[in-house]
């Protein structure tokens, strides 16, 4: 039997050789939690990224960096709207109504998971301003979208726009920001808008356990750092987390292995044709596809998702190889 | 200059090789979160550990495992009692609060930050049998102590049939566990005693950033892996974090490494004489001092926090030279 | 002018003189608290009613009774399917939220504002049996519904058959129940099925400020009042609200005043004829209309919340006054 | 037999004909919730009563009061600095673990319940100012406290002093507030001092079943609105609430009663001579007494608690008669 050809997801691949080699870097003892050198310099990195003071910290996860993030945006007792598809309504175990102390996601409809200031106003608009009805207080989006579809500045201007008219914060949930960057072909701030805070996703980008919170309001950043402790996500050994996130920042490490997921996919893509259900934007393909068609793939060794009854799901990697992409286009040509 | 020579805390040491190695074998993909094949076999392998049935899960801190540990014996409107030096109380940032929804610390004092049931009378008997007063609802426990003394199997006993007499559950902050089985040198089910759930510390002995939950009664373990989630601490590449812990088990290195540390601590409070404060039962060494005496150590190159005004906290770790610690006892002889 | 018609709601309407008179018997010095004589006999009261063993505290709302109740049957990291347009939904600010800590309202839809277990499934089913995704622990329903809808003894056991089948708990907001009741004609037993917790609505029904949770697991109760007091529901003169709910029971008040709202609300249906938008089986007509037909309507005095564009809401209450009711039926037949 | 002489707590007493007569008087149905005539003016006449801007709103309990009056001034991941002995830590079930999402009382010692700069200092100046330990937002005083001790004008100033500097908020208690003016013969605002927010308590005072919680900073009342309405707080008959205090407010009723219950006091504590435990500042009296003591008291017919094994606590109540206070004097004189 030959090797399987991983397309499942890219949030269990392997950990980039520059992060391993940072990490080990870092095993020299500094002082603990994020008091070494290599967390202190978060702040001034990410500043230079996106040409803007910001403070940033590192998490463990995008479930904690979205929560993190969001408790600046929303109070207990607020509302933040998200596609009703997003991964914080979705798949995060209903760790926001846990971080906001029991707020509420207010979901809305959109294309491609993607949401346009008339559908954050289908939700809006129709809550009562009165102490019955939950108001919100934020939005929350994500770059790329969870159907692998991307914002570009001119969209994002839009819903800066409408967030300031209704005096709500926005929220990016980056775990896919690289590829989204990497897609538009932007600079960072461009791909980020109007955002008030970000979780930049490494973890599905090559990195092992570290994502960071962004906040573009670095007066925020105090409060923040209580509440990652308050939740138990500040590890005592933090160098070496934030020894990933500096390794992925070196040398753009970080757009270079979204491009080359982004490739991989778009050599998938260009063999789908018809059967696309979203642009492919990012790093994931979802395609119409039968049940027969699926199990021709599988016994391919294509290893994927079915997404609903009539379609698959496929995600590629940093390191998905060239040749299980050109294999997996050819397949998919010849169904 | 010479080297600094650390007695900080064992909190910020380097990661064992084997930990690496076992990061680095965990390379190729498997599920992901934790459904890998290393993460899988952590309930058997603590089973077989403790000689009895237990559900083990990863987390990325003690704080998060010993939250998520106490979620399971105590309600939002109950309290659990600890000592007032407790970490829990103290270090935590008031995480009990937030993952137990507003559960109450309740403080007990006790000598050298250990509890026996009278101590936990103390605090649990005044308390009115009516709703306007938080009913206790579980006990926690620290061994090693946050001043390295050691519960033995009798004391624990003890605490146990307090307990039950109460109806309160027991919990164990395992921070140092290992250090406190390699003293007590019984086995770890005798150091553990009577306690429902224990937090069983990777980090400071050795590991990167992955800590055991221990469920006692298995059945709980469901309840806990959705609280884990939704705590953000699920990571997606949680076969780093088993890779870790069964490193760890792997040939006892997890006992090597305590018992290494608790030998250069014995060599040190051997020195100390009449100015240690607590029995030295682990790898913590607190001794009375005079600033005086303090700063000579310190132009001697040897780094530890003062403890208040006239005492100093060392601390050994793993890999604590030898002829660290022998410097160090022959610094303080000289005192 | 003549004096207006108030068909706005039941919620503001005036406190029947019985509850008055047994609330100035309650003057006389008792315990505090919950206490007195009259707290102490309310679930001898409700058992009786129920022809069941249950327990029952009283509270000063609807919002809270059910927050109440709900804390029994879902856990926090748990979640709750209700209508879509349930009051927990849309109209309690988010206390559901705020009590089950950040639990999740998982919405379905339902014509009339009603759930049947397909309903119920369709929001259910799709959920993965994994951590990501928040499980259902239990239904809420409302009886009556938010459309003045009735679930009878046949749809009730159909929903109890569902709920067991997927081991979930059942609440009912009975907000409007003595009206369900009024109108199934039938035990209130009946009218409450399988559900484990009711909150049995006095307030809109004649009270001042006290509403019922109802246990039918009488051993929850305990929690319930630690949760009461932790929520700062636990008045100190609690005999005044005991005394209200007895005086209600007494005589069968509650049924009597709902009663007299549904005949109300029934003489007005008998008008609507075609115009009307769901069965009116309780105190609640809601009725298709322009806006010049409201206008026409408001101009005659009468006094009701508009139902969208083209809708009107009326609600009946114990002491709407036969002529209004009468003139309101002679108002709308003549549009 | 006699009958009894209750001294037991005021938390119980009668409601005044005044109130009777406002909440009868209110019947005629208006705006539900607090859109009422009555809810609308309490901005109005508190702001006169304290001769400065603030915001006013009732509530049923004075825990929720305390509550709710506390989320303005600490965030979840803060601490209240409070008195050992404050109702807050000890008598309200953990309420503001619930509303305050967890956030930490910090327990400070002081004489007779009551607390100075140096109390306060006590328990924060050791606080670490890092993110493991929970960091103080505000404090919280009980006027008259716990122990029946009022604050003058100069040692609320002195509190403010402390607070300004520390950056602390400051919120009163005051259930009993109406005793304490009373008893130091000043303006209200002199009372409050430099307090951010007081619950301000009518139901020991003759009320039925609502306290105001008063916000110096008008800004944060929408807030309080919305979280009034998520803790279940908002009644639908607001008008008989508001009508409870403005007929307190009415001719300074409040003021009366206080009197009344403070020089009922004032008679008792004379007899008590050095038997006194605290000063009689409102009305409350802590005397020390043998159990052989206080069964010849209850002998006479005496209702009152043991506080501890060798004192007894009194308190009067706006409506205690003259006899029952002379009665009682008289038998402590003849101990």
């Amino acid at each position: 039997m030959t090797q399987p050809m991983p397309f499942v997801s890219d949030n269990a691949a392997s950990v980039h050789p520059n992060i391993w080699e940072a990490m080990r870097a870092a095993d020299n003892p500094d002082m603990p939690y994020d008091g070494d050198r290599q967390s202190a310099i978060l702040d001034e990195r990410f500043s230079e990224l996106f040409g803007r003071e910001c403070a940033a910290l590192w998490v463990a996860t995008g479930t904690a960096a979205n929560c993190l993030a969001l408790g600046t945006l929303v109070q207990p007792h607020g509302g933040v709207v998200c596609h009703r598809e997003a991964h914080v309504e979705v798949d995060e175990g209903g760790a926001p109504g846990f971080y906001l102390h029991g707020a509420k996601l207010m979901l809305a409809d959109g294309n491609s998971a993607k949401l346009k200031p008339s559908d954050i106003a289908a939700v809006v608009e129709p809550i009562r301003d009165d102490v019955h009805q939950v108001q919100p207080h934020a939005i929350s989006i994500t770059q790329a979208s969870e159907y692998g579809c991307s914002y570009n500045a001119q969209e994002l201007s839009e819903l800066g726009a409408y967030a300031n008219m209704r005096g709500l914060g926005i929220h990016m949930d980056g775990a896919r920001f690289a590829n989204a960057v990497a897609f538009l072909d932007c600079a960072p701030a461009e791909a980020v808008g109007p955002c008030d805070t970000l979780s930049f996703g490494f973890i599905k980008n090559g990195g092992l356990g570290s994502e960071a919170v962004i906040l573009f309001d670095p007066a925020r950043a105090d409060e923040v750092r209580y509440r990652r402790k308050r939740a138990g996500h500040l590890q005592c050994k933090g160098r070496y987390l934030a020894a990933q996130i500096l390794a992925m920042l070196d040398g753009d490490l970080w757009l270079e292995n979204a491009r080359s997921a982004n490739a991989a996919a778009a050599e998938i893509a260009g063999a789908c044709g018809e059967r696309l259900i979203h642009p492919v934007e990012a790093n994931e393909i979802f395609m119409r596809c039968t049940a027969a068609e699926r199990d021709s793939l599988r016994a391919q060794d294509f290893e994927f998702y079915d997404w609903g009854d009539d379609a698959a799901r496929f995600v590629t990697a940093w390191n998905t190889p060239q040749e299980h992409a050109v294999a997996l286009a050819k397949a998919i040509a010849a169904l």
